[in-house]
């Protein structure tokens, strides 16, 4: 229907522009002038790929004696027709065309956008260097892109700013190239070659086209090289560390004597201060919400895995507990500590071996949990958290991604288990069996509202056995796509422009708890009629005591501790990866971080969930670095046409957690009669929505989806501008067989390969940092995924 | 998980900052020069308004006798730091972080976005005028817009091409405003004003602030007059009509002498050409994918409107004879006729009047058909046609989204029907009430699978009688929205960047048949287990026969006459709109048009499918502009940032519309055995696509969302350059009144009421024309809602 606006509209454009050109006045003229960096040939590839790819085709016209068609004394027209001449040989683009896009007026005499160095000016800033000019432009239907340079015999006027004229470069680009290949982009290649004033001096000396060219190349080499040096001392400075392993303790006491002259600000900080207490309690909110929801649906996802031995309560109960006990002591308060999926995961993998080796769950568990602990004071001690700086960016992408198939594939899992349950199976079978014989008698309805033909239905739905009610499964299919697809879709509703920006923001941060109430509404209350599994929230099981350490055999400790060691790894990364992405330099945290004491209040809080069989726990993402961002002050920067948001200040405070963890242990007093209203399917579409949105901001799916994506739309990533297209999906490639990998240790059905999955995440930093240099050029593995921390 | 990607980046924008500070050299300057075109203070109201909420707060500085600090005599920057000196006063901006965005280098010489007027320039050309400059910036942490002005004592050099500046504008915006008070938009305000020679003559003589300020008012005025007067008599223009209503027959002369003579070509031109036997093929698959399903749809509505006296089959025999006969002798073959929405509706109050007084519903439906067309053809020959002048897009956009509302309560009350068919009903109630008591009871699970359990279900959904089968209305609910999800998204794939642009828009083409596709076969396939609805399409109907007009009787066959005359508004209207927005002059269609004609032949098909008892049929949107894009070669240019498509040839061809026809001819062979897997559900999505792709490019819908809007997102349309915003959001809701009194004739229960539903269409003419004109201006309604086709 887009054309109905056109054809009605006969006042616009037209009416306009006739009015101007009647009137006598001209057009105005807006200029606007931007400084560019010039390009770095070390660190961006698309520099020596722009050289080797254009400058062979280049047309070069060295000391031209022009026409009188080509009076190129009065202005660059001539230079331009003279260039274009030959370079459009080949192509259906007219020169007219061209032009009006190389010029933004109609008499072709103000160029549109130009490219020029800068020298030192005479009264002490800088000037244009008059001496070259590059101009460029897009080209809508051009068929590739190509360069000429003019050489000219004298100096020439080519207008303001440009009056000593002795290079024309002039770079056209086909529109539809992707962004790193744009006529801007070009001409930043060549002007930053050209702006070298010993090239000028030996290209104004040489005789003929090759030697030219020669030079051009030659310099561009210079760049790269010389750059590289640059480059590679740069980071060189950045390798020093002041700890060692074998310091044994140290790490701890730097983190205490960093964060103990803090401890009392930290509470003053989220009270004290323009709009702190106001934030505090927004943030408060948030966590809780953000805490609360994930926590009810991994544990329930326990529940299930565990016979109900570890069950929604006892998640609660453990979450309040840990979060307190990290809130008051942890080094870094900002950090968020709740379970995660991965220790489900694993929960899993204890209880398959716990029953392999036939003992009792709950004591083998808090053994392995013991281990756990001990490993991690270990490598607290042991300062192991500088090795950190082995791991990049890609690796814990494949292991994001890796959970978010894990909780896509539970969700996929319980919804065939609900058709399997009450849609394809014996019971529907026999039913429709019997369903065709009868297909045409038509016996009195009153005789199927008989007791007899609902029992079936009720006593199947009440034992979790099978029975045929397809309208369950139906309705549950339903309500998990509609509590993913409403949660994303405001999650996403900041991205449009409707109400106010504070609105927006307010809808995406409570995404998930609103689509939760009103699906969880819409399940419970408009589909009362239909009979949903009910949410088994046992309060029975409220009495939390120890386990019985005393049931374990010999044998099965030692295998606890093979598995607290693997689970010790996982620990160990999950908590430095939140960690560090908490004390990342751009959140400008003032406090100092703890790396090794939290490890150690860590390890000394999932001793006590052991002992108590509660779940474990540890540093979460993302809601530890979200954590930082609810309580920072935010300015927004425009750079290079692309808004960033940048942090000013936060308020480091332990109030937050603190009050959200007191806010869910008051929880734990209505929660029952709340949570019967929450349809497990729900919960389903909760674990979809986590999936997916871990995927927003995700570097490695957004390479993924570079594959399938047109070239002329790659974003303008500084990866893109630096590493060859064809590297970059080889690097993906690798990722995506490592995801694999991972994928085939955390499904395998059988226990013992699964416990150790942990071990294969470690054993990816080696595979990253010794076998994939050998198939990708460290420079570009350095620009796609750096490592230093 | 943002934060992610900016953690572990250290070797980007730092290495490159340091590296080029070092290594001696300088950055590049990137200058864009572009021509815009002035302010027309007569069409756009933001002109004045901002001279009214800015002149008065402007900060004047008459030529001042600047201090040692501000030295204006070697750069602009000591001007800027006069002017700010006396403008941030109630800001909490600083001087430093403005100037850093006037300015594009770090010495403040450099300014960053100038606007300039253009003057004859010597050599013949025109040049920068050296006398004045507007400098602007967007400031994001602004508080208002403001402006301030320097009369300078003498000329001064300010640089380049401003080395004669005696009057400096510096323009200064929040970051926030919407686009249309952006720092450009209001320093194009005031350089437009200052652009004037006579003005800055006057203004140099002035001697104090307030005759200053006196003489830009006064000169912004005489400019709005000016530029008004100018418009009134451009549209005078246009105003001029060759046809009047007296000679008959007149305009369907015309065409048949302007089409004539194009006959064979119509033919040729779809085959000859280059890549013209491709397009009509690939426009023919277009064609026949978007009239046949929703004729089918449109069919089954009929059909359970009609109690099946008018069905799918006669739907799609009407759509073969009719759109055959009118490719063949049409007079613009590029429109496509069929069955539509809002005859769908005229249709059933035609069933309920011929229910109400008791006349047999064939034969009174052939009767309002043939009046219809007796009155369609003396349109035709009083040329009447030329009436649309008449018609604005308001009205239209009002009754497309009255059908869009038609259309998705039709889906609803299907949908509703389901459940109270299948769900919530008596049977269900006295299920459930049995099912209770029952509660806790353990019957032998073989019992229930006696055949008496299932006679209930199988006979009730066999006679469209309730039943208790949840399942069935779930799986409805489902494939519906499925259909409209998936059809929707296949739509907007467009404006992804993934796969390449002509995949994206093969898919975008083909969304709905792949959507109704892909959920037929869920439905059928997946889900083959839940009995759904049959789809009734009732081979034995095919055979056609005349109507038996003898049992009418003569008061029916005067109601009939009113009938007819109130569908003739009907069929007039939306006929003629379809038409001209096939031969918007932006389509650059070469052929020439043929109202008068078409509307003879649409009159003459429909009394014979009146005869025969078939569906009526006309011109239809949006199909018929979407058929000539689908044939035209398109070349896109880019326009002030914005990407626009722009026709540049149409293939005016007859062979699409007749292979489409003939294809659709072919398929009743064998649509009976595909569309018994084509569950209603899927149809009803159908509807529901078709309501929300109708929204799409409809004005008056952007109109309501941008009440929604944050203001800073409003997007640059031209209304909204042009009309103040309390205007916009009135007109919005007088066409908002307008859609709830059509609704309230649409869908009122009383079937006299809605039969003249058509001319309370037609009221809107004159209630546009008449009355809204005493509410908003007659400029800001042209701009608004232009009239003259």
């Amino acid at each position: 229907m887009e054309e109905n606006g056109k054809q009605l509209d006969p006042v616009g454009a037209d009416a306009e522009l006739s009015f101007s050109e009647e009137d006598g006045t001209h057009k105005l003229m807006v200029k606007t002038t931007a400084a560019v960096h010039k390009r770095n040939f070390g660190l961006e590839v698309r520099g020596m790929l722009d050289i080797e790819s254009l400058l062979n085709g280049a047309v070069i016209l060295l000391d031209p004696q022009l026409t009188r068609d080509h009076c190129w004394q009065s202005s660059p027209e001539g230079l331009v027709d003279a260039l274009l001449d030959s370079m459009l040989t080949n192509e259906t683009v007219t020169k007219p065309e061209v032009k009006s896009l190389l010029f933004s007026d109609d008499e072709n005499t103000c160029i549109s956008q130009t490219i020029q160095g800068r020298v030192e000016g005479d009264g002490g800033g800088t000037t244009a260097d008059p001496s070259w000019l590059c101009i460029f432009a897009d080209v809508p239907t051009l068929k590739q892109r190509m360069i000429g340079i003019v050489r000219l015999p004298v100096e020439t006027n080519l207008g303001e700013d440009a009056q000593e004229v002795r290079f024309l470069i002039l770079a056209l680009c086909p529109t539809n190239e992707k962004a790193s290949k744009s006529a801007l982009e070009t001409a930043k290649t060549f002007s930053t070659i050209f702006s070298d004033m010993q090239l000028r001096h030996s290209l104004l000396e040489s005789e003929d086209e090759l030697t030219f060219k020669g030079y051009i190349r030659k310099a561009a080499l210079e760049f790269s090289e010389f750059q590289d040096k640059k480059h590679a001392k740069l980071v060189g400075e950045k390798e020093k560390s002041d700890l060692r392993f074998i310091q044994i303790g140290r790490g701890i006491k730097q983190d205490l004597a960093r964060r103990i002259p803090y401890y009392f600000s930290d509470y003053k900080d989220g009270i004290i201060g323009p709009k702190s207490f106001q934030k505090t309690i927004s943030t408060s909110f948030f966590l809780y919400f953000s805490i609360l929801l994930p926590a009810i649906a991994f544990g329930n996802l326990q529940d299930g895995n565990t016979d109900s031995r570890i069950n929604v309560a006892k998640v609660l109960i453990g979450q309040v507990f840990g979060g307190l006990v990290f809130s008051l002591f942890a080094g870094q308060p900002l950090v968020v500590v709740m379970t995660t999926a991965p220790l489900v995961l694993f929960t899993k993998i204890i209880l398959n071996v716990a029953n392999d080796i036939e003992v009792s769950f709950l004591p083998f568990y808090g053994m392995v949990g013991l281990f756990n602990s001990i490993f991690l004071i270990i490598y607290a001690f042991c300062n192991l958290s500088i090795l950190m700086k082995f791991s990049s960016r890609s690796t814990e992408e494949i292991f994001s991604n890796f959970i978010s198939i894990a909780l896509t594939v539970d969700a996929i899992k319980h919804l065939a288990a609900s058709f399997n349950q009450h849609y394809s199976n014996e019971v529907c079978d026999a039913e429709r069996g019997i369903y065709h014989p009868v297909d045409h008698s038509h016996e009195n309805i009153s005789d199927v509202t008989s007791p007899l033909a609902f029992n079936r239905t009720k006593r199947a739905a009440d034992l979790g056995e099978v029975d045929c009610s397809p309208e369950v499964s139906l309705l549950y299919l339903l309500l998990m796509l509609g509590t993913v697809w409403f949660g994303l879709t405001l999650f996403n509703f900041i991205k449009t422009p409707y109400l106010s920006h504070r609105k927006r923001e307010l809808l995406s941060d409570y995404a998930l708890p609103v689509a939760v109430v009103v699906f969880s509404v819409i399940g419970s209350v408009a589909f009362r009629a239909v009979k949903q599994t009910p949410f088994s929230y046992n309060t029975e099981q409220f009495v939390v005591k120890p386990v019985q350490f005393s049931e374990l055999t010999a044998g099965s400790v030692c295998l606890a501790a093979v598995l607290g060691f693997s689970l010790s790894l996982l620990f160990f990364m999950d908590q430095n990866i939140s960690a560090a992405m908490v004390n990342s330099p751009e959140n400008r945290l003032v406090k100092g971080n703890a790396y090794h004491w939290d490890l150690v209040v860590v390890a000394i809080i999932n001793a006590i969930l052991s002992v108590f069989g509660l779940p474990f726990m540890h540093a979460v993402l993302p809601h530890s670095p979200l954590h930082v961002r609810c309580l920072a002050d935010v300015e927004t920067r425009v750079e290079g046409g692309y808004a960033k948001d940048v942090v000013t200040h936060v308020r480091e405070t332990r109030l937050t957690n603190i009050f959200s963890n007191v806010a869910i242990g008051i929880s734990l007093l209505f929660l029952q009669y709340v949570l019967r209203y929450v349809p497990k399917a729900v919960l389903d579409g909760l674990f979809l929505y986590m999936a997916v949105t871990a995927l927003y901001g995700n570097q490695m799916f957004e390479r993924v989806s570079l594959l399938f994506t047109e070239q002329a739309a790659y974003p303008p990533h500084h990866y893109v501008k630096r590493v060859p297209q064809r590297k970059i999906h080889m690097f993906t490639t690798c990722q995506l067989i490592q995801l694999a990998v991972l994928c085939v240790f955390g499904f395998i059905p059988w226990a013992y390969t699964k416990m150790i999955f942990p071990v294969v995440i470690l054993i990816f930093l080696p595979v990253r940092h010794l076998l994939i240099p050998r198939i990708i050029e460290k420079k570009y593995l350095d620009a796609i995924d750096p490592t230093s921390n």
